[in-house]
């Protein structure tokens, strides 16, 4: 499930840039709507300052770094998962000069930025400074930078669709009840999961039927709760409401993590608005129970493959974790 | 997902008697109805003589390995699966009374025989004859005589019930249409499992829609195919039938390998008889297809759990496959 190194890099340089992409979770969700980036400064095999967005966007991952690096800076080697911004703001100045200033020897980057402001200028004022910068098409990173990508090429929050299964594919018994199948490390990491996205939504059905609370409940993270959304055309009190996936653009998030039920999921695939599916899956069997999705209008057996790649796959206590990515 | 050593062995022993339990799986099903055993003969850290059931029950996996080893076994480790049987028959002599005669140094036993013509007799006589016997509770031996110690325990095949889903757990489209939705990787190794089995056994809903051919189609194995079976109340040409699963007594076999569809995977599980539970799952969805159980009868979800433990998990290609074993 290891995506491939990037063609122009060393393997440790490609080692680097992932260990980049995993400080990069660490801006997630509270860069929003900036983009999460990580950065590591490595001298001599070592890193030297790491950093990464900030709260609402500032400082940057380069500038956190560069000021913890200081004169160390000089003649290292800037791993950073996306590209440098070339255009200073009022809120402060642009990572592309913050770099020059500091002369490290090379700047190695996992993925240019769409934003026209920076779209390979970053990069061309580094070079122009006299640094060797690298663009790589590293995986990680631009995994990392999913959410930002996605509404910077499709306009639209990146989704996750979320399902807890049994073996034979139930989220509930034919009653109804749910409360549990999966156990409580694999509930453990829905929260956290939870706590990685802006926005959280389900269906009316399950809004109505369990009123769930959708919030974060880990230690020291109860303030990460996302927003909430209900995928109703009726109110929802207590949340806000789209009437339909395709509305999902008007969701002000990075990250949309969607829960079900089997209808909002069917509605989601059928628009093909589902970018990430985590499975949670328990080692038991209910028969007759509730499937976890209903007809999204599959034409044939034939189309159905070829669309979900598996990327992450972990046990959690009894149960197992499976992420898949869709393919486009 | 590795079954803990036996405490009375050393890792290196268990390690030979894991060996001689997958030498064991040479024997299904061709040894049925006696017990499929593995036997290696040990001597200075090299194996020097393996053996195994041959078809129809006779040379015994014992009476194999020492004729190989010949006056080489004085002085060797044995490894046998299964007590060596200590009743003389027409078919051939006692093996306790083999490895009497061979003076082994050793025999590590991996299971006690339930057969009362056997049972403790056959430790005996080898300690009589000064041998070192250990009976070790070994678990891969267990696993690999799985069908004779059903049969001896609980007077029916070992049942292995086979699942190919989807992601979200369905056999089938709304229509029917389950061609395919595993890959080739995962067929292959369906044949391969049913050359495991002396039975095989699909509902007469499956039969009558499907004709299926439940053979083995894998080079080499063609004549492995095993006996058809049928769960039906009605006919069923080219097979024989059983009108409920507590039938099964009287399949003459070790291995039943039972197919589905739906309904009879849930009167299998309703009659808690299903020891194994085989899953292929394909990354794809399906969505308001045709759920791989019906209704069995689960009261509540809380005694779904602690029935399943996962004992082997593999990727064939695009698709998994993970096997779990009733807890009894």
């Amino acid at each position: 499930m290891t995506p491939p190194t990037p063609s122009n890099l060393g393997s440790n340089d490609a080692r680097w840039l992932a260990a980049a992409a995993r400080l990069a979770l660490r801006a997630r969700p509270a860069s929003n709507p900036n983009p999460g980036v990580g950065c590591l400064i490595v001298k001599q095999g070592r890193v030297i300052a790491r950093g990464w967005t900030q709260a609402r966007g500032r400082p940057h991952a380069e500038a956190m770094a560069l000021e913890l690096a200081g004169d160390d800076a000089r003649g290292a080697d800037v791993f950073v998962t996306l590209e440098p911004c070339a255009h200073v703001s009022q809120r402060g100045p642009a990572c592309a000069d913050l770099l020059a200033a500091a002369a490290p020897a090379r700047v190695i980057v996992g993925a240019s930025d769409p934003d026209p402001r920076t779209a390979g200028k970053g990069i061309e004022r580094l070079r122009a400074a006299g640094i060797e910068a690298i663009l790589a098409q590293d995986p990680h990173s631009a995994d990392s930078l999913s959410g930002y990508l996605t509404r910077a090429r499709r306009d639209r929050p990146h989704v996750t669709l979320k399902l807890a299964l049994s073996l034979d594919g139930c989220i509930a018994m034919a009653d109804g009840s749910s409360q549990w199948i999966t156990g409580e490390a694999a509930r453990a990491h829905v929260h956290s999961r939870r706590a990685l996205a802006d926005a959280i939504l389900v269906g009316g059905g399950t809004w109505r039927a369990d009123t769930p609370r959708l919030d974060v409940r880990l230690p020291g993270l109860e303030t990460r709760s996302p927003q909430r959304w209900v995928l109703t055309s009726q109110e929802a009190p207590g949340a806000r409401t789209i009437a339909a996936p395709a509305e999902i653009a008007r969701i002000p998030a990075q990250y949309l993590y969607v829960e079900g039920g089997a209808r909002t999921a069917a509605s989601f695939l059928e628009a093909d608005l589902v970018d990430r599916l985590e499975i949670y899956r328990a080692p038991i069997l209910i028969g007759g129970g509730i499937p976890a999705l209903q007809d999204f209008g599959l034409g044939e057996l034939a189309q159905a493959h070829g669309r979900w790649q598996p990327v992450e796959r972990r046990n959690l206590g009894p149960d197992t974790f499976e992420a898949f990515a869709r393919t486009r």
